[in-house]
Formats: C-alpha cells, structure tokens, sequence
C-alpha cells in the first residue's frame, strides 16, 4: 500500500494549459498532454470505448490502475468550479453517470456536501483538508495505493508535507509555453529514480523519495 | 554537423537555483545538478582531474565532448557578470588559464571586446545577437557540432529560434523550489523523444524538433 500520484506533464512542466475554460478544461493545447493515453486500450476499457494499442505505455497505465484501491482529488479537477456547489454547472463532475474510477474518490473542496455515487464510484467531499481525505483514503483502499489525481496544487500539497511515497511523471515532449505548473515553489529536496519507461511520445519517470 | 544543447535541469525544471551570486553562481542548491557530472572520468579528464567513474553516463558525456567543434554562452555563464568589462571580476571567466572547452567558444554580450586566449580556448565576444554566433560557431566548428552551452535565456532563444536540432536534458532528482528556469515562456511546439539514457542519479532525455 502507497500513496502514489501519477501525472502527465510537458517537457516544460505543465498540467495544463494557458486560459483554462469550462470549454477547454485543460487550456490551450492541454489536450495534447493526454493524447498518449486515450490510444491505450488498457484506458479505452476503463473509460468503457473499444480498441486500442497495447504495449509498454498500456502496461504502465495498466499497472496503475490495478493497483489503485481510492483516489483523492482537487475541487477544480473534479468540476473545474469553484465556490458553492449549487452555482457549480459540473457538479457531478467531468464523467457522466459511469466514472471511470470504480473505487471510493475524495474530493478536497470548502464546500460540504453529501457523498454522491454515480455507477460504481462514490465521491465523498473532504473539508478539513490533505491529510483527513488521506486517512480516509488510506482505510477506503485497503491494501491498495492510494492515487492522487490531481491538479498541480494538491499534488503540491502532498509532495511537500512528504505523504508521497512515489511520484510518477508521465513526460510528454511537448513546449505549452504557460498555464499550470506540477512542480512550483516547493521546498527543495532530493528524490530517487525508480523506473524509465520510454516510448517515443512519452516518457514515464517514477521517482521514490531519497 | 547539428546545433545541439546538453544541460542539467532540476525535476522542477531550474538550471540554477536561487539568490545566485559571485560565490554561489549556481545559486542555492544548484551545485548539486552537476555532483552527477563532476564524478565522471570523461568529465574529469577534460577538467585536467584523475580517476572518476565510468558507464552510460560518462558515455554520453563523452560523446557530447568528442561532437563539439565549437561553444557558444551567455556573458552570464562566462563570467557572472553584466555591463562594461572593466567592472567584472570574472572578465575571464570561471575557468582559470586552461578552460575545458579546447576549441573556439562565442560569447554573447552587448560590451564589444577583442577576442581572449586562454591554453586551447579562444574566447570570442559576439554583440550582434545569436544568429551571428550561430554563424560564426558553425564556421569554427567545421564538421563537428555547435554546442549552446547556456544559460538558460540563451537556449530559449534559439530553441525558440528553431534553431536547435537537438535538447537533451540531464534530469537531476532534485526540487529546487526556484531559481532560472531552463522552459519558459516558449512558444507552443513538439519534440521528438530520440534517446533516454537512465542511471540513478540522472536521466539523459533527447529530444529533436518534430
């Protein structure tokens, strides 16, 4: 069990793009940080679509999904919203009445709100911060990782209070030229290369804490 | 022959860490992207130093030294300074009467200057912008490559530029919370991942303009 969070990030750094709207979720050329992964078959099954390549990415994206018992993420990547959730257009979040997760989700958000199930994924809203919806996740997922989804900021969260047991960049060999950064003002520290997964539109760096 | 750049970078993505100054010009943290190189036997060699490590890593270093006909940097890198000669401390650089480099190096600066010799090297002060160095570097260089040795303002400019036929990153696991950045503000583009060589302290990503 491992509190893991594995990202897809521009060679120059970003999550996202520049000028985030509820159109474009992940800014100006966002897309393009997860082109690799919708060709997967081992995500196009998860996400419920046909086909699909196999191989050493597949494997990777596979591998994680396996192993991943509950998922913490931020408000903004559940919803993109902010503020009080009746005002929020994507309340039940970006993924229909079928999540992909299949497995408890928390949600770090100010706003409280009932758990609220769609299919097999239950999103349960954590108000007191990083470290409550850990302890949650942590007994929701069993002997499983725990995954943190996302955005940059939580991902930050986590990484500087040291509960992050692996940090696994997929590197995409794209320039966005602005938007969201993972990795931005956060206290210096070593780490340790774990694994290269290399293929030619993308490269999956998984680094241990030293 | 190509136009190449090989530089460390932090997994946060600086060159350089904070508050550089004459007596830490890497900045805080910044010595620590190159403990990886300093240990190296090619690295070594170069440097007039004995002993020190052979394999992968020492490899890549190698070949980057044995491809480089000529250099081109930022009056920065050369010195640490900026402004008229006569004030800078470092006038003639980091690197003592014998610099490593051992063939024709161009430096960028907007303070016009006769060229110096120093052992093998010979220091060439380029104010006329970086498509002129590039000119002059490939002149010197014959059949070898021209290597854009940094800092980081002046990579951006000819990877902007599109003039860069290579980036390879050395990918030190390190956070240093701030500093110079090697990716940032370019325009929107796509690489091509062309080589990754792994080892535990570092990581050498190739990439190539699409």
């Amino acid at each position: 069990m491992a509190v893991i969070c594995d990202i897809s990030v521009s060679l120059d750094g970003f999550v996202a793009g520049p000028n985030q709207t509820l159109e474009q979720p992940l800014g100006e050329g966002g897309e393009g940080l997860h082109e690799w992964v919708v060709r997967l078959k081992s995500w196009r099954e998860r996400h419920g679509m046909e086909g699909g390549e196999t191989g050493p990415d597949a494997e990777v994206v596979e591998e994680g999904v396996q192993r991943a018992g509950a998922t913490i993420m931020g408000r903004r990547m559940f919803s993109s919203g902010s503020g009080p959730w009746e005002d929020d257009p994507k309340a039940n979040g970006w993924w229909g009445d079928e999540p992909p997760f299949r497995h408890p989700v928390f949600v770090l958000t100010h706003h409280a709100r009932e758990p609220l199930e769609l299919g097999e994924t239950t999103f349960t809203f954590v108000t007191n911060g990083v470290e409550t919806a850990l302890e949650q996740a942590r007994a929701a997922a069993g002997d499983k990782d725990v995954q943190v989804a996302g955005g940059a900021n939580v991902v930050q969260q986590y990484l500087g209070a040291g509960l992050l047991d692996a940090l696994e960049i997929h590197l995409v060999p794209v320039l966005l030229g602005g938007g969201v950064r993972l990795l931005d003002e956060l206290e210096p520290s070593e780490l340790e290369l774990d694994r290269v997964v290399a293929s030619p539109t993308v490269t999956h760096l998984r680094y241990r804490r030293a």
